[in-house]
């Protein structure tokens, strides 16, 4: 692999533009402000009260053990409430509490300014095709997804093996 | 920010490209070969002998901090060798050790895989166009660099506050 170039990696190119986007992120809405995937979960509920953990999953794109790790944290923070749905009993809903409402508006504009910072890295006239590449590539995302789980079992078993390697990753930062 | 929308956010779509990406370079590299920004560093000195923290941050992106913590690990494996350069005695270059090119080795044909996997997502028609939107942000990056730190006092500065915001977001995972 001599020709190897990280100029043409899409791992190495997406991980510089993933820290810068983060690293704006962090300088706007600050260290006790909700972290980018906390942000997005409430977000998420703030639209939906009573989402499933599995809806989620899909709605956010977190690993279902990653999330159901989040959602503990926040749970014991108090900005999520946790209630069984009416439809599955075996679905946990959950819901945003007025504490983490407050922590979702209190993030906005932070939020705001870092997203625009991060697309605004980019000529005018190229943002529109890198978002509708970005945005392409997160329904390719969810086609492979429900591709690779057609069933709620198998469904289970990829979220499962997601969440090992998401931990192996941690335990070697 | 009624009109937020995880769909149209450039942190959320990067984050969640990125994520996958690094998925599939966990699974194929494996837990025992480097991480991917262990093997930016190592591809990229073993390609130029005697590069000095300075050059490395550029070439990788990684920033000052972070990189000078990974260099010193990577020197304590045996992977990383330091030496000073004759040009400036006071910038430690970095070589390659021989088990560290063997690291690099192992890892080339995983890291291929996922390369090309990562990539895969996309339909072929938009996958040059995607690379080339992401290479242009980086070329953005770079150009960003450049104009906050146009003296040496000045990119140490931004370099240490980059380092800061990293250790930051650490300690909150």
């Amino acid at each position: 692999m001599a020709s190897y170039d990280l100029r043409k990696s899409p791992g190495h190119l997406l991980r510089r533009a993933q820290q810068y986007a983060h690293d704006l992120y962090a300088a706007s809405v600050g260290a006790d402000g909700p972290t980018p995937r906390q942000f997005e979960v409430l977000h998420v509920v703030s639209k939906n009260e009573g989402l499933s953990q599995t809806d989620l999953v899909r709605a956010t794109g977190i690993d279902r053990s990653t999330l159901a790790d989040m959602i503990a944290r926040m749970i014991d923070k108090g900005h999520l409430s946790r209630a069984r749905t009416k439809e599955d009993a075996r679905a946990n809903a959950v819901s945003i509490t007025a504490a983490g409402r407050r922590v979702l508006n209190s993030a906005m504009s932070g939020v705001a300014k870092a997203e625009s910072g991060a697309l605004g890295v980019l000529p005018k006239a190229q943002q529109a095709g890198f978002m509708k590449d970005l945005a392409a590539y997160a329904d390719a995302l969810d086609k492979l997804a429900d591709g690779d789980a057609p069933s709620r079992g198998r469904k289970k078993k990829a979220a499962k093996k997601g969440g090992a390697k998401r931990k192996a990753k941690r335990g070697r930062r």
